[in-house]
């Protein structure tokens, strides 16, 4: 899908009928300070040159942005913080930058209905202490969690660890004020716990990556807070008989918030990063925890049958505490691991991509498999894999050098093969990082020509004028 | 939104092509025949005349029946098992019935991912008991849980007894086989617990009511077996009081499994109908359960939590009771609402409508405050309510005189009246029994203008020709 009908990048624009209508120094032109936000966390992804930013105080600048980007076709990229990983943020050339970073207030909490409503700007860490002094939990924890804003969240439909029990972003996202391609604005969404009035079109905007609409406001459920897990680590001779483990772990009817893959080079790559102590020798490690939900007594029988199956699967050692301590620092490890791996490729030629398959859990054994023959077949690239595992969510990551071209290629390559590995098992390319740029021409493989067809008819409907964040996730359909 | 261009109801179309196409026995035009499958259980609703009825025995029947509608401009009513309760499955003049109804097998589940696959014909009830054998459940429960199909719960986004814990219809898609109006068949929806590639298009047909598609597989999420409540009532002077017992429990933080509301007239109707013992002079009940998700100390502190408050906002009396045998007989009574109802209404005028308001559960003293005055206002109705109180989703009963065209005209004033006093009061007109074409003008009135612009876009995108059960719930649109 082109649109030789956008505003030529070339062609200068007189902004200043915008500017007018924004709150005051909203619009800003300098190139540096444009350059500076031009790019969320994605390697490998194009970044193009911007006309403006617009850092959106309020609804009305969000909408007059729209409508002046309407009327003169000029390409509008929205932001939260930008960090996403598939490069749905960068910037496109002669686009306008659209940011609600600074729209981040809580607008309401509302302890009957057990709802809070937010500017999309908020970030999801803060959020999150915001509730806790009302009891309440808005669970999901992508691995941004701390730096990520809810409209992004949104945006992307992120994910996390404590997704297994507690689901994704989509299941708390009660309604949402929208502003469409053209400026006008509508709230779609049920008001109430229950609603079937129409169809469901929240559902539509969640992870549609800023492709047709701009998030302005969205109201989430809640849920009482979340009662404190026990902690168990499973140790296993290699990735294969751990992600046995999490199969017959997950068929007993576990459903544990949080279910943790980390393989050998991982843990080692963590202890080279911080103290974390974690062992040395391991093939693989699970991570679980269980709340029991608020009962102790349950949580330790959970995590018993996780310590019977572990074995039964061939683990080498399974330990478990109640120190909150222990669990603290065994969750800081994993989420350690993003930046233990940036830190670990900087010094290991440079070059990082991170994949996000995920696979039907049932099927992890085989998917491990395939990563152990496909690293095998490629000597130039190393694979190191954590992941979600109760969700058969798995991030492999390849590591290469980045000063070594055909390095490049085949980490690339490498990279399609996990992806393919994933669409063969019956699973997806993206379980939760989103398209974006990184993965246009993989969604036009795993959708079917029909799907592709609804959403490009879906796009027209709402962006007629194809402005809204154009050759990202519908760019190869 | 109408559609000039369907085809004329009066002009005879050779079916026999059609029929060829068909499994042995498909299509029927007995009138007789084809007109006991004219209508669902709404009254008040329009029924037209079909020209024939599709007993689709497999997806090859769908599609061949919407390529035959689609290249003759007829309309298509999609049917499960008609028990809906606004008119959507109801004839069309001229249309065909397509009947999904005889596609009820379970055709996978799997343990491990703790997902089913099924027909769209299969009755809820019977895939519950399907899935006990495995110890996993699905737990929407529509009070048409025995007589309606997953297929029909998933196009109006069924409801139930149990969605303040566990949730509606919705939220346990996790995709959909759909038949589109012109024949062709696409899976939407995820393939893995998480999924981000691209736009959520499962969401958009579930409540779409046979607007946007035929759904011909439906692979549904599960949970664990749920655990054995116990079970408590309260017993109050009046409905405001009991309101104000909801709002100030689910304030405490609490996700009880279900939380019934009765008024005294629908207990004094219950009393008549079946030997439930319920009190006989109570101005209104509430019926709540707790599982403790497991603890059965939980689901005691649950218990005496909802107790403390009900006794804090003016209940006359709280029992509660672990005997199984309790909590059945008063579920079972809650659950024969709907049939004492209609014996009621048999011997007192006839006339009966039922609501599905659902307003934010802080708003519920409001409304009941509402309905008081409603009722005092209409000496020629009476108001029965009952409803899941937890959701704030409520079921207010208008008898009437249906002999008297001046009640009749009066009831559905009334009934007008109370959608009206959902929506002042932040609600929606339909919490779970859909739009179709008894609250068509109603839905014009919840969405805003924006809003409706997109259902139509969307309606167009999906089903150009407009033959997808024209004339419900998009048509004042």
């Amino acid at each position: 899908m082109t649109n030789p009908e956008l505003c030529d990048p070339a062609v200068s624009v007189d902004l200043a009928p915008l500017t007018a209508e924004l709150s005051a120094g909203a619009l800003i032109t300098e190139p540096d300070v444009v350059a500076a936000h031009s790019k969320d966390w994605a390697l490998f992804c194009e970044v193009g040159t911007a006309r403006a930013l617009v850092r959106a105080a309020c609804v009305e600048d969000v909408q007059a942005t729209l409508r002046f980007a309407s009327e003169h076709r000029i390409p509008v990229v929205p932001q939260g913080t930008r960090t996403g990983l598939s490069g749905a943020a960068n910037a496109i050339d002669g686009a306008i930058l659209l940011s609600v970073a600074k729209m981040d207030r809580v607008l309401a909490v509302d302890t009957v209905e057990m709802t809070c409503s937010v500017e999309p700007g908020i970030i999801n860490q803060d959020l999150k202490r915001h509730l806790a002094d009302f009891d309440l939990a808005y669970p999901p924890d992508p691995g941004s969690v701390a730096i990520s804003s809810i409209g992004g969240n949104v945006a992307t439909n992120a994910g996390g660890l404590c997704c297994v029990k507690y689901g994704v972003t989509r299941d708390y996202v009660r309604s949402l004020t929208v502003v469409l391609a053209d400026g006008r604005i509508t709230t779609v969404g049920r008001p109430t716990a229950k609603g079937v009035a129409g169809f469901e079109l929240a559902g539509l905007f969640i992870g549609s990556e800023g492709s047709l609409g701009v998030i302005v406001e969205v109201t989430l459920e809640l849920i009482p807070a979340i009662p404190e897990p026990l902690t168990a680590v499973g140790l296993f001779p290699d990735v294969v008989s751990a992600s046995g483990a999490v199969c017959d772990f997950m068929a007993t009817g576990a459903r544990p918030p949080l279910l943790e893959f980390l393989d050998g080079r991982t843990l080692e790559v963590l202890n080279a990063y911080g103290d974390f102590g974690l062992p040395a020798d391991a093939g693989a490690m699970l991570l679980v925890q269980s709340n029991g939900d608020g009962s102790h007594d349950a949580a330790v029988r959970e995590l018993e049958r996780f310590s019977a199956v572990a074995q039964e699967c061939g683990a080498t050692d399974v330990m478990f505490s109640d120190d909150p301590a222990d669990s603290e620092l065994l969750v800081a490890a994993r989420r350690a691991v993003a930046p233990a791996m940036e830190k670990y490729a900087s010094t290991h030629g440079g070059g990082e991509l991170v994949d996000d398959v995920c696979v039907p859990r049932g099927r992890l054994r085989e998917f491990f498999t395939r990563l152990v023959e496909i690293e095998a077949a490629h000597p130039e690239i190393t694979i190191s894999t954590c992941g979600h595992a109760g969700d058969g969510n798995m991030h492999p990551g390849v590591f290469f050098d980045a000063a070594d071209p055909a390095a490049v290629e085949i980490a690339q390559h490498v990279f399609g093969e996990i992806m393919a590995a994933g669409l063969d098992l019956g699973g997806t390319i993206t379980g939760e990082h989103g398209v974006g740029y990184l993965k246009r021409e993989w969604l036009a493989r795993e959708l079917d020509p029909v799907s592709k067809e609804i959403h490009l008819g879906i796009k027209r409907a709402l962006d007629p004028l194809g402005i809204l964040n154009p050759g990202k996730m519908l760019a190869s359909l």
